[in-house]
């Protein structure tokens, strides 16, 4: 193993006053970087799985960003590379740290017995390699299949395997389909058989059967019918022809403005970055209440997720994504499309990420950065004399969508104007699905969405984490919860039995910092500063998080998933603030057997209390699917929102001005069609 | 008391033929109905409380509607008025029953301990009769009022009043505000007293002074602060300067077809109608589903909904407001404007209700249709060569915005192009004040959101009356479970931990149609239709009901509010379809003691399954007001959902075409900022 001593610095071409700290790496640096580790480590055979920003420490950034005001301010950061790297063909796992500033390479060192996240090359190449492998021909031709050319794999994480276990070796497993001809939709003719893979050695190593359920079944066959919703599939001649175009336009610019990844919208301010990970990171969230500009949130993201498998028997009991510590969402992301994925008066921002060689793989249109009217913000009318006053809400936009295989993601910031922010997931793309044999069913753990078709029954949980400020670094959380008054109805304290209150209480450390929702006593949580009081409610100002999708991790508690996943069994854990802790699974989340995530992190008991804290926020939904999820799922919706509870001094939207039909020019639908002529002409 | 046998009858304009069995009443209608009533009753001295139609009956117009198709259909049905009127001053309670076919008084009775609902007049009366009241005057002089014309009163209804119960005399409460001038917001300035007035009487007959809970406290002063957000008083000049416009148009028209009350958008087909008491109702709504129509529900409305609140002492404790029972969506709805309201190219339907004198009042444009985009329906990419399919989802909106003196709730029905179907409540307005003392607090029932000014906690239940004829008009309604498999993680049947399963029970009375929300087994019910059992999933076919909104009814069961408002105990009823049960909290809700409504009727256990059904299906939010509501709500949201599931044969938006940039005419916000002359020259 190389040591520190060996390395020699490299000049660079990086001026590093160019550059926002929180700015990503360029396509240049991330060149740099990797010439900077390979001149460093000249004897090992490397490749590069993760070349990205180190985020610079909390300390020095709330200086540098001017919260801190205790000390000078810092106004230059030293910029650093943070490096997985994989030797061939042991696998083994380096981190390299590399000073952007200077060309130094100032760490490298082997972690032992960890498998970083997989990357778009494995994806391909495990796919190759799999569709080569005698064996899986050989499985292939028994189902029928002479042309390879016809069967696909989707490389998965291996998760924890009987044989393959632990993290030793570098293992995925591909579920196979076939398409029956260019761009068929492959989940409707799944494949019965796993092959699992050593990207070690680079080889096919075992193949499993998917047995059915009942040994009275023959091996299932392959579906052959066709299940597409691509238009040649559909045919254009079969699509509605009666959806009239929406037009929505901003003839005077958009509102938001926009200096680098800094963006200023409505009293809001923040910086976006998008690493491999986490994809979108939204950073240093600021509202500019009268003269002073209120610090709120230093950093959110999607800091994990996973996707559990319902069926207990092998090999579906292997399959809980983490979509985020095993594939990355800023490798996963897509390029958008302008009046397709995105409507309106859109900025893009584009991403850049790693390849293997350390060469850059640009994202074009990889965040899309827009408005949209929201409806009313709020309204009232005097019923006396008939007096309204609606203002209608506009919300800030800031999202991407990635593909995770089978599945698709759009992820959703949103910023209203009434101080209110809100995380948006919507799900959608391709069910996994799993061949059953003819009149075999799919028991209580799916749905045949067509014939032989089995949806599995699964969960997605999308674990954020939330770095608040509210009003300054050190943050404390408040339980509230809802509750009957103790008295009988009847009782002088409540004569008409319908008194109830809320009950507040401050989580003191790590260990009353695990919360689980509570539909019985309406519970939520607030962010709160207790080192301001609110002058009106005369308690501390915060921020109120909630959300309405919460759902039971309805895996053990010991189960594999519950192990590797600890993180989606609580609705919020709450930890001190840790620089190394930012993925809720672990930084090594792959083939992870759960010694490193926010489960174990606060078995240490520690104080939360008025200190710099985060957040580990967990949403979801149990998805059952129905057979309209097939052959393409509707958007699924879940996500939190946080609004200020008792910070601000009124509803911060009052400023908002009212609209009209000569601002937006509205029209009368009816009187459209009369004068469709004119209409049109006047357009 | 008359009888049938004294009245003739008196000819009619109305053709029938002219009208939809389900169109309500014109404005001539409820004229020609108030005289007929008079006529009929010359000796009585009423006010008409209600004059609207009586739908027919549904054996009836499911022969109409062409869906019952057992016998010969119907082509014509008697057009009957259902009309309430007072006997003055005894405030006796009759109803009549109008055929506007041949200008008949069909029945004209005495009901017996009974009130109706309140009605606009009603409000008026009372705010003017408590500003002249001596005693009103009195308690307002020693706050220091001398000018009456400054002080207002919100009547509300008594709900239950120790002194003044039971139905026998007509009663209100006032809460009684201030103002410091004209339009300036009164919920900023409470006054401390409640007057009741007897109706019949016309008169104050008490004055109830709110104590401060402490007996150290002296009488509260009135808080004289102004809190306002009418433009007039944030001051133009304050105003955000940097909201561009958004405008959205449909150059081409709209996408829906209307005829009289009828839509066609998309596959769908329903009827609208609005009333006094439910405001927006869905007749009549099925999907074209290639050459079939199917039919999905009869009827959908806002049946009723309650507002309690938390102080468990008087007066507040008589605060549960029924919203639908007591006021009357459609009495407190709304004109709504164009490009404030509604923004882009609006469909508007007029409501006609009727006053007291039996007139006809006219509320234009209370009724919004019109299209949204709502993102995207589905997307998905090939990760493998980047070919994406993404699809905007449109929906169709029909909404209306009512305000119920202090709350205004905008009320907002949803269609998709997958076929889902979305109601969604956006509760906004002003939050119900008290004064407080100064030094007082809320204690745990409330929040001050400015000095003395308590918000106090409230919780408010929106029940849907649901009926349902999923592929036919017998239905049935399935419970959904889901549960961790029952084996530890290391047996045989759950070797990694990871098994859970849905377990479908199938309701088969009022006792087990009698439903509460679990979060821990995420259930969700199901409306099936057992006689047609779907191809793929072997199941029946049906639809999904969920509501991320569920809360408890924090009120003791036995409480005055759990007695009157027993709907709102459970988040489902299923009762077999009774044409008299209309209302949730009972047709007669004003001052009832609860002997009306759906949890008495569920008593007597009665078949469900495979029956013509109804739900009674309750969400909600339990508010616990901010500063930030105050002083006026941004938009608290909640609502449902229906979804096929295992319904159609795929996901019925397949054939909706993408969209692109040259359909919508989206633009890059950054160029089109440097070429900012040009872009509005070209628009």
């Amino acid at each position: 193993m190389s040591s520190l001593k060996e390395i020699n610095p490299i000049s660079t071409n990086t001026e590093n006053s160019r550059f926002h700290p929180l700015d990503q790496l360029t396509g240049d640096e991330i060149m740099t970087v990797a010439e900077i580790v390979r001149k460093g480590v000249p004897n090992l055979n490397i490749v590069f799985n993760t070349i990205t920003l180190k985020e610079p420490k909390k300390e020095l950034m709330m200086s540098y960003l001017g919260w801190d005001t205790t000390k000078p301010r810092i106004t230059k950061i030293e910029r650093e590379a943070l490096v997985v790297a994989l030797e061939k063909p042991s696998m083994k796992c380096y981190e390299a740290l590399v000073s952007l500033d200077n060309g130094q390479l100032k760490r490298f060192e082997h972690i032992p017995d960890v498998q970083p996240i997989l990357t778009m090359d494995e994806m391909f190449e495990v796919e190759e390699l799999v569709a080569k492998d005698p064996r899986v021909q050989a499985e292939c031709r028994e189902l029928g299949i002479e042309d390879m050319s016809c069967v696909f794999s989707d490389p998965w994480a291996i998760a924890r395997h009987v044989t393959y276990k632990g993290r030793s070796k570098r293992m995925m497993q591909a579920l196979m389909y076939m398409r029956t001809c260019e761009d068929d939709n492959q989940y409707a003719h799944p494949l019965d058989f796993v092959p699992i893979i050593d990207l070690g050695l680079m080889k096919v190593v075992d193949i499993e059967r998917i047995k059915p359920r009942d040994s009275k079944f023959t091996r299932p066959t392959i579906p052959l019918e066709k299940h597409n919703f691509l238009p040649e599939f559909v045919g254009e001649e079969n699509f509605r022809k009666d959806i009239k175009p929406i037009i929505v336009q901003q003839p005077e610019g958009v509102s938001f403005k926009v200096k680098g990844t800094e963006i200023d919208w409505q009293k809001w301010n923040m910086k976006i970055s998008m690493n491999y990970r986490e994809g979108l990171v939204i950073h240093n969230v600021s509202y500019q209440d009268g003269a002073e500009k209120r610090p709120l949130f230093y950093r959110i993201s999607l800091s994990e997720m996973v996707v559990p498998y319902a069926d207990p028997f092998t090999p579906h009991n292997r399959k809980h994504a983490f979509d985020v510590g095993e594939y990355g969402l800023g490798l996963c992301t897509n390029t958008l499309t302008l009046g397709c994925d995105c409507l309106g008066s859109i900025y893009y921002f584009d991403a850049t990420f790693n390849d293997h060689n350390g060469k850059p793989f640009h994202v074009p249109n990889a965040i899309c950065l827009h408005e949209e009217d929201a409806g009313i913000l709020f309204k009232h009318t005097d019923y006396r004399n008939g007096r309204a006053h609606a203002v209608r809400s506009r919300r800030l936009v800031i999202s991407q969508i990635v593909t995770v295989a089978n599945y698709d993601y759009g992820l959703y910031y949103y910023f209203y104007q009434d101080g209110s922010f809100q995380y948006e997931v919507k799900a959608t793309g391709e069910l996994n699905t799993h061949v059953l044999a003819e009149d075999e069913t799919p028991g209580p753990y799916g749905v045949m969405v067509a014939p032989q078709i089995n949806a599995q029954y699964h969960q997605h949980f999308f674990t954020m984490r939330i770095d608040p400020m509210v009003d300054g670094a050190n943050n404390s959380i408040c339980k509230v919860d809802t509750q009957r008054v103790p008295h009988a109805t009847g009782h002088p304290n409540n004569m008409y039995g319908n008194g109830f209150y809320s009950e507040s209480t401050i989580l003191k450390d790590t260990a009353e910092g695990q919360q689980t929702a509570n539909y019985e006593t309406a519970r939520f949580w607030k962010i709160i500063n207790e080192n301001r009081i609110h002058p009106y409610s005369k308690g501390p100002v915060g921020w109120k998080i909630v959300s309405n999708h919460h759902t039971p991790l309805f895996a053990q508690d010991d189960s594999v998933v519950g192990q590797r996943a600890g993180f989606a069994k609580k609705a919020l854990w709450v930890t001190p603030y840790n620089e190394n802790q930012i993925f809720a699974g672990g930084f090594y989340c792959n083939q992870s057997d759960g010694d490193d995530n926010v489960e174990h992190w606060v078995k240490d008991v520690q104080s939360i209390q008025n200190k710099d804290i985060v957040l580990w926020y967990t949403f979801g939904v149990t998805h059952l699917p129905r057979v309209e999820d097939f052959p393409v799922m509707p958007v699924e919706m879940c996500g939190f929102s946080m609004k200020p509870c008792n910070f601000f001094m009124a509803n911060p939207g009052i400023d908002v001005p009212p609209t009209n039909k000569g601002i937006n020019h509205s029209k009368l639908a009816s009187k459209e069609k009369e004068n469709k002529a004119a209409c049109c002409t006047k357009l």
